[in-house]
């Protein structure tokens, strides 16, 4: 499918524009001026109407502008094993049923699942992803040929993998990745060492210093379980992050992904250095590692970012549901309903996204010179009457079916509810034809032991 | 709106029917017969389709029917308070944003208001709900002309009611509404005093006596906060649940809202006297007031069923999002994924509620001779593909809103998402210029402060 262009300038306008996380910002009948992949103007639709009569207008009477959210933390690929076990202990998970089907991925299934969690997000009002998987180039293509705004980065571990064989082929890999892309506008690759767990300290240090070198993001999960604190103590003698920080891996190109079992000093730590945390608050329960410390660390100035995590263990990638539930497990957890207000969670979910994957001023808020990348609600429903206070509703109430329009870089990716960029038809077949042949596997795998 | 007729004799049918909880019963190419509010029968389509060859058919090719959801505890009027205010300690929000406009209810509030909560229901697949509020003969009544199944009281407590003014009234409303409802096929009034900490022992058992000698079910708060049952001990020297056992208030046909602070004696108490609970995770959480001990609860043989709450404290009435928030939290609050599985939280969101309600004979399952409360989902969309598990599906990743048809004894109340009983575009106006006077309400009374 060629990516239709977007016209070179055009007006977005609704009942409401919220540029920002903030009520307070909410313009009535507002509108974004967009040229090209870029916001020229935001204000109200009269004003811009009166400076700009002739131009194309999507505008949406009963709808709602806002930034798109950024999810920063996913394992695309993973929806073609959504819901194909649960409700087990991660061990039992990840060794029975993840791992055995894993194993025999193909670049063909990688691309095919990228593309219909792409789908799913867009739907669900995402514009930016970042993601870590193997045959990670397939998940590129993917953003690629959607129009979807992408990091990505190949995962790196002591054994060798499916995609790439020896490890010293994936750093050499990541390297050629970070150089294919690197004048590409929506599409940038990361470096992805896996964990503390499953990376030796020697290969966590290369991974540093190849961040370092090629300016890039490194993304690592980080005391996502009990079990990984207690190995690492064990191992090192260190918590997980003390343990990155020896290794010199904790900085502010750093996004570490989970962040549940932190003691003081390792929030300390993460302030200090200016890291980024991806919480992922659902994936967390589902998995039952636990609830993360965000309102300890927002209280420590971290900047903290919201992920699905992939969507076998979530499993969805949704950031409307998952905006909801942080609002609300961390007041329930902490007993205190005043922690992770509707405005500080919204943050989280859009420039906070932005801010984590060094693109605070690239994306994140509608504002002149951003990036157009917004999206277009319909308040005209039942369960968003009566409105008394917007980003309440966006955390509590909205889901992600609300969103009917979606722009990446001034590119209309859905318009009302209909993929501009992706055939849905054919990749809902197509991924119902995998999860035929995964669960084959499956069978084979069960029978064989 | 006058209501539709059901056909006398109906055919409901889809790529696959779910007629209980467990997936082991799940049928590919399933029909259910529908005769009149009942259900003939249930089987493969082929088959009922060579029986009774020209009947009318509702057929969704990519579709799942199941039992429709069951929402024990809700204040659906509250839902023109939603968002209101959040993010605020309990006494804060009750006094300074709740009470005030409360006190200023009036019946046609609480009739437009209970309506647009129907509504809400409807749309993300709910077809009973169990309500207690002031001027609850409103929501019966909105219930009535929807074709809604409710379960609903009169809120009682020890002051004065807006509703029907000192106390003796509200009880003789309530044994008024009892008659009245007696023998209508979709609406039951039961008793309703508020808590502990609002009713005097001597109201509690006046409403327990009325329960018993009208056979009705009795509806209470209980144990929803720790400062509840500090309160309580203090005043009684006993725990809220063991206060309201010594007073005669547990049985069979109690059911106890939130459960969230309970010690051994009570879990064993609740379980013995055969009290079902009625779960609301999201409620609990946003208002901070803890964790329900559920897992426990099922562990003890008790009914635990599931509620959103009103709208004000959730802030939606959706069962397919309280679902996903039951099935996680709990996991990752006891540190243990096996806990609330798709099949035990979907059970407590079916049969649970219809059991909670002494409806386990009438709905919760689709069977033969029970009420046709069905709804149907589209599968056909990014988030639910590949699908290996239906429950999982259920549970982790469907959505209010991928609920297409809905049926309440054999009438189809909603039909591709368009409401069949209700006027939504009406309900949406006439709520949203409430809200824009409860606004102005709460101006006044800001202003006044």
């Amino acid at each position: 499918m060629t990516l239709p262009a977007a016209p070179p300038r055009q007006l977005i306008s609704a009942r409401y524009l919220l540029p920002t996380w903030r009520q307070q910002d909410c313009i009535e009948d507002g509108a974004v001026l967009v040229y090209g992949d870029t916001i020229e103007a935001i204000g109200s639709r009269s004003d811009l109407h009166r400076r700009h009569p002739d131009l194309p207008e999507l505008h949406e009477p009963h709808g709602l502008i806002m930034p798109g959210l950024v999810n920063t933390h996913t394992h695309a690929p993973m929806s073609c094993f959504r819901g194909l076990a649960d409700d087990l202990p991660l061990m039992t998970w990840l060794q029975d049923h993840i791992f055995p089907v894993e194993a025999r991925l193909d670049r063909e299934t990688v691309r095919l699942a990228a593309e219909l969690s792409i789908a799913e997000m867009i739907k669900s009002g995402t514009t930016s992803f970042c993601d870590m998987y193997l045959f990670a180039d397939q998940v590129a293509q993917a953003a690629d040929a959607t129009g979807m705004r992408c990091w990505f980065g190949e995962v790196l571990y002591d054994f060798d993998s499916p995609c790439y064989g020896a490890l010293e082929n994936g750093l050499r890999l990541t390297g050629d990745l970070i150089e294919q892309y690197r004048d590409h506008s929506l599409i940038t690759a990361t470096v992805n060492p896996h964990s503390i767990y499953t990376c030796a300290p020697e290969l966590l240090e290369r991974c540093g210093e190849l961040a370092a070198d090629t300016v890039s993001l490194l993304v690592i999960h980080l005391a996502e379980t009990q079990f990984e604190v207690q190995t690492c103590r064990e191992r090192y003698g260190l918590t997980p992050t003390r343990h990155l920080d020896r290794l010199g891996l904790l900085g502010e190109r750093t996004l570490a992904a989970h962040c549940v079992w932190l003691d003081d000093g390792d929030i300390e730590l993460l302030s200090k250095r200016g890291v980024s945390v991806a919480h992922c608050v659902e994936s967390n329960l589902k998995l039952a590692s636990g609830v993360a410390p965000i309102p300890r660390l927002l209280d420590h100035g971290v900047t903290v970012a919201l992920g699905t995590d992939g969507s076998a263990s979530n499993n969805d990638v949704d950031l409307f549901a998952e905006m909801s539930s942080v609002a609300k497990v961390h007041k329930g957890v902490n007993l205190d309903p005043t922690v992770m207000s509707a405005e500080t969670t919204l943050r989280a979910a859009t420039l906070g996204g932005a801010e984590a994957l060094g693109a605070g001023q690239l994306i994140g808020t509608l504002a002149p010179g951003k990036q157009a990348d917004l999206i277009v609600l319909d308040l005209d429903q039942p369960h968003l009457t009566p409105l008394y206070n917007i980003p309440s509703h966006l955390v509590y109430a909205a889901r992600g079916a609300d969103v009917i329009h979606s722009l990446i870089a001034g590119r209309l990716v859905m318009k009302q509810r209909q993929l501009q960029t992706i055939d849905e038809a054919a990749i809902i077949a197509a991924m119902q034809a995998l999860g035929d042949r995964v669960q084959a596997i499956r069978n084979t795998v069960r029978t064989s032991c």
